[in-house]
């Protein structure tokens, strides 16, 4: 999968922040002079679609940013256990669609949890949303702050770049 | 959906009972005279293969199911409850990859509860596992019983040609 670097030398990673309201990514670089930004956005299924739908046009919309920007590896964030049973069940089948996106692509996928992402980017594992925003802001050089969910697309992005995991999921 | 019989004199249903380790498919078709069995069978990843595999095994074999049967309608079961929050994660994320199969073909997807299902075939909703591969064999006119998890994805396929919901999912 790392085969357009020489020796490895960059890394472009996608990263996804999976809902079904709302999922964030961003590609980030690794480049010789540090971390580059590629591109951020927001992924919006209609308000009120059935959830075939949603899953749907999430799962073509992240295969259409993979067509375009060519990642080297796909990182997610682990499922915040946090909520309701519902919206777990959820995002899990969100996540269902992300994941395959990635792998019916030949992109493997990575996880991490929300205290690494917020580690490797704030410095610290309990940082605030606005906190992953203003870093990354920062990291990326980027002239505004990135919308919260694409912010915290780019933090695992980054968050991979840093670990380095060997394992896809 | 309903092009192939006139009048929509016959519906053929792909049931599904997924799960990350065996998901179950099973093919009924209401003909003029009563139910008829087309086909069914049981999805296997490997043991211990990662979950992006597992995901992409089970989305592309239910999809050469979709392909060689042309069901009308592809029903599931609800998320059951009582079971823990990882495997309710993973449950999720295998059901997200498995309506994807059936989205991405064109083909409609509906929900039925465990209550709903068992009620169907067995007549109430408390019916144990065991129950429901008898009633199974015994409706659909088997020469033999189908595996536990085939014969609760012949179910909701049962299931759905009894009740009809309108709204998929």
């Amino acid at each position: 999968m790392n085969g357009r670097g020489v020796g490895n030398t960059f890394n472009r990673v996608l990263g996804i922040d999976p809902g079904s309201h709302v999922t964030g990514y961003g590609v980030v670089e690794k480049a010789h002079n540090g971390l580059c930004w590629v591109t951020h956005g927001e992924i919006r299924p209609k308000k009120k679609a059935p959830l075939s739908e949603c899953l749907q046009f999430i799962h073509e919309a992240l295969r259409e940013v993979i067509k375009e920007t060519a990642p080297d590896a796909l990182a997610i964030e682990d499922i915040f256990f946090g909520k309701n049973i519902q919206s777990l069940i959820r995002q899990g089948q969100v996540r269902g669609g992300v994941i395959l996106a990635g792998r019916l692509m030949d992109v493997p996928v990575y996880e991490y949890s929300p205290a690494e992402i917020k580690k490797s980017v704030v410095g610290y594992g309990r940082a605030e949303k606005g906190q992953v925003q203003t870093m990354i802001k920062a990291i990326l050089k980027l002239p505004d702050l990135p919308p919260p969910d694409a912010a915290d697309a780019l933090a695992v992005a980054v968050c991979h770049i840093h670990f380095g995991k060997q394992d896809p999921i």
